[in-house]
């Protein structure tokens, strides 16, 4: 199998029981193992941490759908231009709207896609989040609170913005690269 | 006591044993509770899952040594100008050196410090990523691998400085304020 | 028939038999008549004076291959975010190359696919040529010499790489929506 | 004669019949052949669309006079820094205007010239689209019609400010050169 | 005594003793002679012309405060990350306003200092000013009349930040170092 | 007369003698007063500041020549679009040069001019300290020396290059006007 990144840093033999029961789980939801997964393997404290952190943002509880935080995710990966999460979660957000040109869309520009005010609210956020987080300020989450956001939905649009100008970076650094099986899959 | 940042997202009363035994050591350790745990105490399972990505990857095993990794964490906050991250950090990188007047030369211009060539190559790294992941290349790493970083300390390097350019915007998308007591540390 | 952009400026009607002519070839070839013509087609000068350059220069004779002038096409699109032509031809880019994923690659970051060097360096010379055409010199045309491009095919280059600079901005400017077919295609 | 360009693309000898004309034509209205043409001479068929398309833009019909047309072909060239294009241009801005200073102002800061609103309006799109055309939207449009700009209007202004982008960078890319006659004109 | 930069002029020998006086009324006010005078002394004349032009700027009669001057000088600083202006001025910041951590918010992101309006308004137009002066126009100085500034007030904001512009890239240029007392004052 | 900016400033009335005598005296070797130091004139002790630095650096002793040092006035000028001092010094460079053509080439862009290398090293230094000053290092100035530029020349490079910084700013945030006359000059 292809190494998932340019750095010489081999997973784990065995992998902990509840590793190989979570790629196990992997495979059989998504068809892979997501080889950001199979990056962080390399060291079972960090892949935890990783994978919580990415579990409780991208999957649980949150005034804002799955798809939209994927919406958020295609979004920020297109400004730092990250291949690897532009691939992964590009199949995330055509898979989840069933709409695989929105999914492109958001991947190329998203201002080109005919967005509701509310989610071009969201995604305008994050981009300016991604640019010039230091020039954000109080009319910036007036703007999400005139498009009915809650201070929770707020803070989720930030940490899921936040999460992936971690994440794109981490992937451009060590050239993480995406599963094959990504490019055809809800096309 | 001032809320923590410009979202109205209540701490949870009571906080849980295992949160109020963290706080407390934070504060016997510290001298104080992060603001940035109290922001995240709104909701413990994001709590859990900051604290844990980011005791691992600040206190954890690395080959960076707490300082390397507190000067990295200075360096971002300082490219993406964060009044939290640099406040706290700032505090850290001259508690960790003993050498006050290095974490004001990394905090205002890295570039002016008299620092090994490895420690800035270190850093050159950190702002590239900052700056321009998508232009990260194999020649990137090289010139790290040549200041005898091995793999697993470019991901650690990697890992530090994408975290902070997470950290960093969400400290300026939410308003977070750093304690106070901070300023006057290690001066 | 939706419209080709933003603007109100409907086709001649009818269309010239010259005209006609075109764009029914158009459709044997490509299965629909890109809206990029339909749009052009409100002043039949328009239209002929761009389609003329566009056919020169992207199907005439040229030391680079159809799929060489595409990728850069494709990857100055990218750096311009333009949804029209990244659209239109990123499908292409698929499509000659064969390797649908070849086209994502160029889409999202060239940087991540793994081109031969020559092919890196004419892209490389496209986009320097997108961000910083004022900065170009002899440096810059040697690096290209030195990849075996000759004068010709340098004159090539630049002229698919200006070329793509002024559509980009077109389409953007009159906000031109590609054709819902090249989503699929290539695949 | 001193070369027009950085590149070894010797004219066709002889030149055909009609480009031979074209070139009196030039030489009797403008005391000279501009050497863009004399660079594409190497290539009768690309010499012929580059030409048809320019002439079609600046000097054929359209709601634009062709000194509105000029002064968008400088400040696009001042915004991409082309000394080839300035030059040219500046020349004829002067010329069409009468007033040497304006083509002055145009060339170093539009800005800072005493231009009605809409002509304002007019070149503040052109260099939006130059800087960051992706983020171009339909308030970018509605600002030139609340000039009274009509769509045609707005497509010519695109076209023109597009077209420049293309030469600024082709002229930069081969390092073209102005005849020195532009210099002395209409100062 | 270390080098006040990373070129070798040495100070004139013996020093004219209007300059010596001047040397000690600093030792005398501030507890050291700031080593910008220090990089000045190879050439009296140079010297002269600086303090000059300083001292009426920064402590001579305006309708700006001392103390908003100096919070000029650290944002224009910050903009530019000049370490020796952040280090002296930063200083200053803290000792006029008798607020530490104002001068830190300063130096790391004025956008989070809980400041009067005005203040704000001020700061503002200087930083534009040092980022994208050629794009400043009627509205910006119309901004701050709305404040209250007068014509006068204009100027002199207008003319600190544009001094800090030139000392900062002064100093960068030639590796200004700061007097290390610095540092530690009022902390 | 017009006013020389867009404050509302008037002049000292009457001058006081020697002001008078300057002022004569620049009419007397230039054929005007130029508008900046009208503009000063609404407050000697500005006046007299900035003359002395400017006089100093532009006219006084160095190893730089006053053509050498009128090109970077113009080449930082044109980084910053100031638009008063590209006509002002524009004009200078003409003048000294005796080559109307040189003084357009470093207005529209440096690097298309057919300079020394010792020249266009000192004009590359000066733009990066126009645009990145923070990033300066030892390999900077080293660049210089490899040109035999003397410490001292180095020192009057940066002092040029920064004063125009300076310059540009104020002359942009009060919007400044030129001499009519500067445009014919010299041409």
């Amino acid at each position: 199998m292809d190494e998932p990144t340019a750095l010489d840093l081999p997973q784990v033999e065995p992998l902990p029981e509840a590793t190989r029961a979570y790629f196990d789980k992997c495979h059989e939801k998504l068809g892979l193992v997501p080889n950001v997964l199979r990056a962080y393997a390399f060291d079972i404290a960090k892949l935890d941490a990783f994978a919580g952190m990415y579990n409780e943002l991208m999957l649980g509880p949150s005034g804002l759908t799955k798809l939209e935080r994927e919406m958020i995710a295609v979004v920020v990966s297109a400004e730092n231009r990250c291949f690897y999460c532009l691939t992964a979660h590009g199949a995330a957000a055509r898979a989840l709207s069933g709409d695989p040109s929105l999914g492109e869309m958001l991947a190329m520009n998203y201002r080109a896609a005919p967005l509701p005010a509310r989610q071009r609210a969201m995604l305008d956020f994050a981009v300016r989040m991604t640019r010039a987080s230091a020039e954000i300020g109080e009319a910036d989450r007036a703007a999400l609170r005139a498009e009915a956001f809650s201070d929770r939905d707020i803070w989720d649009i930030a940490a899921v913005a936040a999460f992936f100008n971690m994440s794109n970076r981490m992937a451009s650094a060590v050239d993480m690269r995406p599963n094959p099986e990504y490019h055809a899959q809800a096309r």
